[in-house]
């Protein structure tokens, strides 16, 4: 029996939805069934969040870009964290992921479903730890069941898809903190689950109860995404051993979850030097039988603090052109502090340039499109046009104003390029 | 006789500055000097330029920027101008080049040319043109004598390289204009010129007296920017015949310039897709001789009007992995209005991440060196170290500032990676 056949959830999915999301991806019905089975393509949707829209991931699809958003111990403010989400679609976000750590958290996350319908994702390592911290207890303190009990429940809640560093074994966490790394451990939930064994003694809870969560993903159809518990967090650390060990163990439970009719994607770097990211993207595709690959970036530079979503941008770009599927936005706020309301908008704009880059690179029909469409409107000096199609109509609308009445842009004037030509035969120009 | 012989100004610089600019470059002065014999490097600096700091220019010497600043017929403002050249020199930027195309245009060069010792690039076309459009005439309208004798009093005020379209021959803006194209011809000058060849039936007057330019050039060591008056305008119309066309022509000039003692360096694309923008570097490289390449972006799509810095950064960080020498910024203004001081901020340390993104790429040590610090301050949460190394140590000290007291970062707070795995051994973490 193939993935669609088992997933109860997407085999509904594809009979009430299947033509209208193939036809959004510019694929066939028979196309995505077929990446779906192959564990190329994931399609993210629980059928508890109510008006989800069902969101298919895995190029040839659509690259998709996912937001952050989520509190944090030093700022804790609900009404933000739904400023932000709001943020994010406007922006053109395709998912959001949750991922607080303060304050009452099932209340964030019911809210943000209640209020959206992109597919959302957690961590909920960061749940279940998150009390202990409160009480001012070691953030290791929780029990395997706790975090099991956690993960049932976010997924009853309805959220689609859930970070689970499964591969972080011991063995692998022992060789990223061996001292050989420049910044051995920087995923939180990775870092959180080595602490846990170390201090235990014992293996990856999530690794060892594997054929439960796997229960669990199948039930509510939450697509697991096999967190990267053991990315490089400085381009010097990028494509070691430790990082390698983890990816050949995503892949060989990526295919465990397929077996079982379990979606599922991979996580993917990080900090990468430009000159490493197509192999750091095909050596992870083909670990993970070319899982859909989801990045973090990857960041080209470590020297970017404050711009991070350009130095993301530039990496996101050279990943999704090699294969990366899903772009997790970085914001200006990287490395520094939480993302505020335009921290979110600019992350989403830049993974969206990103991608657009990309997939006009790829010859994606809707890519190339657009940025004819663009070009088009310039050489007729139509600035409906050029706003209406794009990445950020608002912002191209919101700087031209102030000199509408003027055909030429107030960069050039009368000096207009595209107008110079005009007449030229005739030695007219009206610009005089 | 060698251009370091025949540029006597070339030739007292080296004698002077040689051990200092080399020892900066990370190179031998025996490498600079081949690299400037050789046409592949050029040393901007023009002796009526008070206080200028030489710069050398070519891989792989340190990759460097510039910043457009300049008033247009809409804004016109000298001290904004000068205000945009203080941000510019204190973001980082190694050149700057003042565009403007209003008010006393003389004045604002003069007072450019005092207040900073970066290298100053103009485009003479613009300053011969705008008397004509002041007084409501056509912009063509002045003669090649005129055209020259701007050339020339720039050069005498200390101008150290210049745009000179000398490639737009009749022949290539034909072919860029002949309907092929998307955008048809999109810089300034090109089509300026374009317009004044159209008009009069008569070849490109920088080609037809190419030896008088050489001879004022080598006079006052004024670089030549040969420029790309066709490069695309649109990614669709990238690497077409009209643009190679030129490339080809500048190749030559760029090889007669040499043999005079002239420095010359040539001008880039522009918009170009992401999978092209390696065969564009390595096909003009190979075209020019290797002479230093100046690009203005790449930009990777078209769609990212209020967000080029971001498609240029993507393209830019490409373009010099692969063997630019040299970054044009773009700003968020591009495409749509005059670069604002914010703008010009932006735009320096857009291009200056995709620098180091390359340089870090190509192994330049200076590169690696500065990420390596960043990432060791991480993981010793030292945020001076992070702000000193960072390619903006303002903006990470500004949004950190809230949240000083605390060792975390805001984003993670007690959810630390770092520190989560202190104390692991004993069962103790600090954060309770």
């Amino acid at each position: 029996m193939s993935l669609t056949e088992k997933n109860a959830v997407v085999s509904r999915l594809l009979a009430s939805h299947g033509e209208e999301i193939a036809a959004h991806e510019h694929l066939t019905p028979q196309d995505m069934a077929r990446g779906l089975d192959a564990g190329r393509m994931v399609l993210l949707a629980n059928p508890a969040h109510k008006n989800v829209s069902p969101t298919l991931i895995g190029q040839p699809a659509r690259v998709k870009v996912n937001a952050n958003i989520g509190t944090s111990p030093m700022i804790n403010d609900v009404a933000m964290e739904l400023k932000k989400l709001r943020l994010a679609e406007q922006a053109g976000a395709h998912t959001v992921m949750d991922l607080s750590t303060a304050g009452d958290l099932d209340q964030v996350r019911l809210r943000i479903l209640e209020a959206s319908p992109l597919p959302l994702g957690t961590v909920p390592l960061y749940s279940v730890a998150q009390p202990y911290v409160a009480k001012g207890q070691d953030p290791s303190d929780f029990t395997a069941e706790e975090l099991f009990e956690e993960i049932e429940k976010e997924a009853e809640q309805g959220v689609d898809f859930m970070t689970l560093h499964c591969g972080v074994t011991a063995r692998a966490a022992a060789m990223a903190s061996d001292g050989r790394r420049i910044l051995g451990i920087v995923s939180r939930g990775g870092a959180l689950l080595a602490r846990w064994m170390k201090r235990r003694n014992a293996e990856n809870p999530l690794l060892e109860h594997y054929g439960r969560l796997l229960k669990i993903c199948l039930k509510h159809n939450v697509t697991i995404s096999l967190g990267d518990g053991l990315r490089p967090g400085a381009g010097a650390d990028a494509g070691d051993a430790a990082q390698w060990e983890e990816v050949s163990v995503l892949g060989d439970l990526a295919r465990q979850a397929l077996d079982h009719g379990v979606q599922t994607m991979i996580e993917g770097p990080g900090h990468v030097p430009l000159h490493l990211v197509q192999a750091q993207i095909q050596g992870i595709k083909r670990l993970t039988n070319n899982a859909p690959l989801y990045v973090l970036g990857p960041l080209t530079t470590d020297a970017a603090a404050g711009y991070d979503h350009i130095a993301g941008a530039i990496g996101g770009a050279q990943a999704a052109y090699h294969g990366a599927d899903f772009l997790c936005y970085l914001t200006p706020a990287e490395h520094v502090t939480l993302p505020g309301p335009e921290d979110v908008w600019d992350g989403v704009k830049a993974s969206l340039i990103a991608a657009q880059s990309a997939e006009t690179a790829l010859g994606r029909p809707w890519a190339v499109e657009r940025d004819l469409a663009i070009s088009r409107a310039r050489a007729a000096l139509d600035w409906e046009a050029m706003a209406d199609n794009a990445l950020d109509p608002h912002t191209l609308r919101k700087r031209r104003k102030d000199f509408h009445k003027e055909k030429e842009c107030a960069m050039c004037g009368a000096f207009c390029a595209i107008r110079m030509l005009e007449g030229a035969e005739h030695g007219v120009c009206d610009k005089g």
